[in-house]
């Protein structure tokens, strides 16, 4: 009887990790610090130390887990290869070949890039509950995205399936993105990029803006705190940011017309400020679209944990 | 034994059929005229009438056909249920049911979208033979496109699914498009776009060009031979609508990563003059992925049969 599944989100400082029921219900969840020494090699075994610690406490038997997911930062090839994953020192790795091993060789394992599998997540018990085409959008330091169709994640051909963050949008941007190109989203629409276009628009003009008194340590979130407040400076950024991300996702609605956007992120906690004002530019880049085929935009849920509950469904996806 | 499938291309001046074997041998092909009198009524009945007329001149029984597949020019419900289509006249239509009552009630029907079917009969039998994933562009009167994903189209769940030719990209653009839109890939990329875009750039400019003698004439073919011959004015309009094209499916590898790019319809007969422009600017504007990353761009071959190649393989698909 496979009763449950495990959900392992591995990142550049922690791993989440989490036990679920197969219908969803998170019943235990801890954090294991990502020892990169070494090139990360003790990290899976770590992780699955305390994963036997776990399942024990709870007295879950091997042959009732349908499998472990695991997520990590970076590329991973449809057959689970991890050619370089930078923010772990990781290498010419297969992650879930390593952890099923680690884990005495029974219990199946595999693995997923983690915007990948956060999108998974918030489809499975999130903000996209109930929709099987979804794209999940991540804004924090970069701009990632998650695209589901039927279901299932979209790899692409060559990994770079829902690689939103490196759309061509800004055709007068004069810098790089660390990407190579130039006029990325995510240089404009990412928390990195809206402190960016802030401090840009603040030292081209002379105006009074309530943004000027945080000086080096401005975020995202006092953009977009000022904007709410009228700030005239700080609105004309989150519409700029926010202007360029509808484009995307109307972009997207004419190529995959998925039937919801899930919004996550540090970016996404300025809520429905944030989101009536991506509705309508979304709704003005669509205007082949009637107004009951546009899809809906919502806010992801789970936070942090999309990671996890993406992990573990992907077991179930697989089965 | 279902030996034989039946491609059915609907399209506003004739409609084009073909018998095919079911590894995609075209053995009987003809056109019959779209009389579009009383809401385009008689269409269906006509198709039947001259369906059944080969396929008894062929021995064909009714019991050895997969199935019959119907592509109509507009968009297409996944359940089959065409709420308007312009070019024919017809409204409020079942055309898959209705086609089947009239032969007879037990050939297996299934309709789609023309540009999604041409798609699949380019993957089938044409330029994308090989492969399940990609993304097929006619560049006609307009801008198609149909995006294929393991081996099916991908209608979306509105129905938007490849229609690449409302995208916005062009920000400075100052005409609407006919969508409602303003900058979308049609008003630039299509022949009449293409035509459009030299004779903006003729009015605004002194310069010489071959191109002024073909006054209200011009053509889109006339541009690209002008180019080719070293034309200035011309040169530009081309590297402009390629350069837009470009960046549209530097989008689709980072939102659905497919394979290939198959380019069709009247302005492909450009060859690789045109292939050649579209895949540098391709490049440029997909920095984040490896020279081996990156799709293929090629011509489709099949021209105007991609349509019937692709509604009898819409029949496969459905077995």
């Amino acid at each position: 009887m496979n009763q449950y599944c495990v959900g392992i989100d591995v990142g550049g400082t922690t791993v989440k990790c989490g036990i679920f029921t197969y219908n969803g219900l998170l019943l235990d969840k801890w954090e294991v610090p990502s020892r990169k020494a070494e090139n990360g090699r003790y990290i899976l075994p770590d992780v699955a130390d305390e994963l036997k610690k776990h399942l024990s406490e709870k007295t879950i038997e091997e042959e009732d887990i349908a499998g472990i997911g695991i997520g990590v930062p970076g590329p991973v090839e449809p057959n689970g290869y991890v050619h370089i994953c930078v923010n772990l020192g990781w290498e010419d790795r297969w992650p879930a070949k390593e952890l099923r091993e680690l884990m005495g060789g029974r219990i199946p394992c595999a693995c997923g890039n983690d915007a990948n599998v956060a999108a998974l997540g918030e489809m499975w018990q999130g903000g996209g509950r109930g929709h099987e085409n979804l794209l999940m959008v991540t804004l924090g330091t970069g701009v990632g995205g998650g695209l589901i169709m039927n279901g299932r994640i979209v790899t692409g051909a060559h990994g770079a399936g829902g690689e939103i963050g490196h759309i061509h949008v800004r055709e007068e941007e004069e810098e790089s993105c660390n990407c190579g190109g130039r006029g990325c989203l995510e240089q404009v629409a990412s928390a990195t990029g809206i402190v960016h276009e802030a401090q840009r628009r603040l030292s081209r003009r002379k105006d009074h803006s309530k943004l000027r008194v945080y000086g080096k340590a401005l975020s995202a979130k006092d953009v977009f705190d000022c904007a709410k407040e009228g700030d005239i400076i700080a609105r004309e950024t989150v519409e700029c940011s926010m202007r360029y991300l509808g484009i995307v996702l109307a972009q997207v609605s004419m190529i995959a017309d998925p039937e919801v956007y899930v919004i996550g992120g540090g970016v996404s906690k300025a809520g429905n400020f944030l989101l009536e004002m991506l509705r309508k530019y979304y709704e003005e880049y669509t205007p082949i679209l009637k107004p009951e085929q546009k899809a809906e935009i919502m806010l992801a849920t789970l936070g942090n944990d999309a990671g996890i509950y993406g992990c573990a469904r992907l077991m179930l996806e697989n089965d």
